[in-house]
């Protein structure tokens, strides 16, 4: 296939994904954004800046280097661009990052806290907690947000030792959560996952205060019935 | 009619059960999976395992022997089907068996909590508290995780004395609920049913923290209106 | 118009209400009746029992007389006809009942407790608490039980000198609500403002455990710009 | 364009901002109201009160001078009108207003308190806290309702110190928000957001009653990457 048609998919791809995500109740307005990268072209393609979504078309997808830069007039990108880049930097099996403020996921942001892993529809997703990040210093914010927003994310996977593609999903301290995936497809899955643990999480810590996480053996059961060579979760 | 009429009768209730718990809401993604059994032709027809429910069709339902072997080619059965058939070999009068993750019941999973039979729209359907089962040990989920989920359901049941058509539900601790019915349709109704008790009882344990238990009086009465010789609720 | 001309209105919006409960959320599967009666012709109209609505046709509605005797071969009546009956012969401006299991005045009743006025959303409609009757009896379910949930209704508004029409609904102590109006229309409009306010009140009473009631000078602004001689809401 | 060219395109947006409401969750039976002003022209078009949205026409709009005076025969205006009238005389750089009951705005309003910032998706809309106005005095409510709530919102902002259009929005004691701005569309985006952070702020005070409000740096940097001379989202 030649450049222009796989960038073509891309973008269809980007398109629609975009489009999945309000229709999965995560995106109100013009608040999200994904994107999709093809390391051997050097290309990544992201929904552009606060288009609304009943008029956007495939063709306005963005088209930019894997620095960022821009490879054609058109419109703006994502202000987001910047943090896409730097996770696919250091995320080099990501494919795919997205970025909403879906509202459960949102309210973990805001409190500053990690969502716990409390039960098998989180351990089917994620490999543990879903790690929220520490707070941007003032240096940071004024300096280049978008681009530190993705390097405390990373700071945060590396401090940890995190496997980001054990756990897609990152909360930023204040603003919200991303999400990425080996595809599109799993990244917008992933992005569904994270806001209904995150309410379900919510829910418990309402009703039982000191909840229990899943103990670690059922977390590895569902979490390697759905991953890894021992995978036996849906079809070949 | 012949063999093959009625398991395509059966698919077709399946694949329709399958499609109306989405459509409900209490399945995202491809998280839950409904099955019917015949014993009479030894069969039971389940969905399968992770196919998403836009392009899933009648046909790729699983037919399999009442041990859960594979009776054709096809694809894999949903990985739940083991405790489907251990639910069918000890509830005789069971013949739909039906997982979701739907949020509310999945809550009171996380927590280890049975769901308190709080009002009349919990006693129209179950005749008491949810129950909610144990943990599993480590042994149990490394031997057969899918089977001894069905154990310790029938476990809890036998436990405690409860007669699953009289309580057509259970949360499993840690997981989420599981339900059943005498038919499919009335298995769907129970999962309906069940996140929204679920639902209304955790607002009530929040406003009213030592909320009271609907009487035993009006349990009865509100059952027994509807389930058994002296039902008067609904039409002949 | 001719008794059957009337009788035909009445069943096609008797109908019509019916279906307007789950479209606006308050009921699932079964779980509701919506009622009217035309003193004059000696008739009330009401849903039948249990009928499932996908299938439910306008000429499904079950007519009976004043005292609930059907006027006619044909489906069983809503098992809740008699709190329908009792609420026509005590409360003489009514025209039209509703009972649904809205999942937030349900709460309200399981909790056992008035649903407050804290606000005008409450005020526009409700002119003071939503009252909750008293607990049933052991006697009093097992006589008449349909009957005796209409005559605590009632008991309620006498005993608390509460005017049926300035006050159009009420939460039956471990079960749920009951409304009216003077027409079927504003019936219907009751139930969906009853259980936007009792969500409301229940996260008032979450975030602010003593949160004020309205003051009742704006009390009477609100619910006298709307109802009776000096209102000026609305066209003429 | 003439003088009635521009009002017929006034009562398109009119009648059109008034539909969006309940599709965005934000208004349930005839709750709501939005308007706009053209002060060159003197011409406010607003919508009428109590007209059932299934059946209201963009030629319904109410069309008043600035003072609130019908300018034709019709339809009366929202009975909300004079609130409109005062917020277009003091905050003269707003062109819409829209009042809504949201349910979660609503809650703040009925608990009286601000609607903090506790993240970016509040400071992308509104710079700072979301005030809550003092209650009415007995005297105001019962000599001019309508225009005194106008008032009120006025003294918050003015006693305040706040710019009506850094924050879009207020919400009156025991009653429910107004929104405004430049333009309508712009006012439809505030509803939906204000009802939004409403939500994530009570989620966040239950969970963390201690929260911390977000950083002032991080309220600037998101304000100002959307708003004035400095702002990079969307497209030029």
């Amino acid at each position: 296939m030649n450049r222009e048609a796989i960038i073509q998919g891309m973008k269809e791809r980007v398109f629609a994904a975009n489009l999945a995500l309000p229709e999965a109740g995560l995106v109100k307005l013009t608040w999200g954004n994904a994107s999709e990268i093809n390391r051997e072209l050097g290309v990544i393609v992201i929904k552009p800046s606060g288009v609304p979504y009943k008029t956007m078309k495939a063709a306005d997808m963005v088209v930019t280097d894997l620095a960022g830069n821009l490879l054609a007039e058109g419109l703006n990108s994502s202000s987001d661009l910047p943090t896409h880049v730097v996770l696919y930097q250091h995320f080099e099996k990501v494919n795919a990052v997205i970025h909403t403020h879906s509202k459960h996921a949102v309210m973990w942001a805001q409190a500053g806290r990690d969502i716990p892993a409390y039960g098998t529809t989180h351990a089917d997703t994620f490999y543990g907690a879903v790690p929220c990040t520490r707070q941007l210093t003032v240096a940071e914010v004024e300096r280049a947000y978008e681009m530190e927003t993705g390097k405390v994310i990373v700071e945060t996977f590396n401090d940890r030792q995190l496997d980001p593609l054990a756990i897609p999903a990152v909360i930023v301290r204040g603003h919200g959560p991303f999400t990425w995936g080996e595809t599109l497809a799993k990244a917008v899955d992933n992005s569904i996952v994270l806001d209904e643990v995150a309410e379900m999480a919510y829910m418990n810590e309402i009703i039982q205060p000191h909840c229990e996480t899943i103990p670690q053996y059922l977390l590895d059961k569902h979490y390697f019935r759905k991953h890894g060579p021992g995978a036996y979760y849906g079809q070949k």
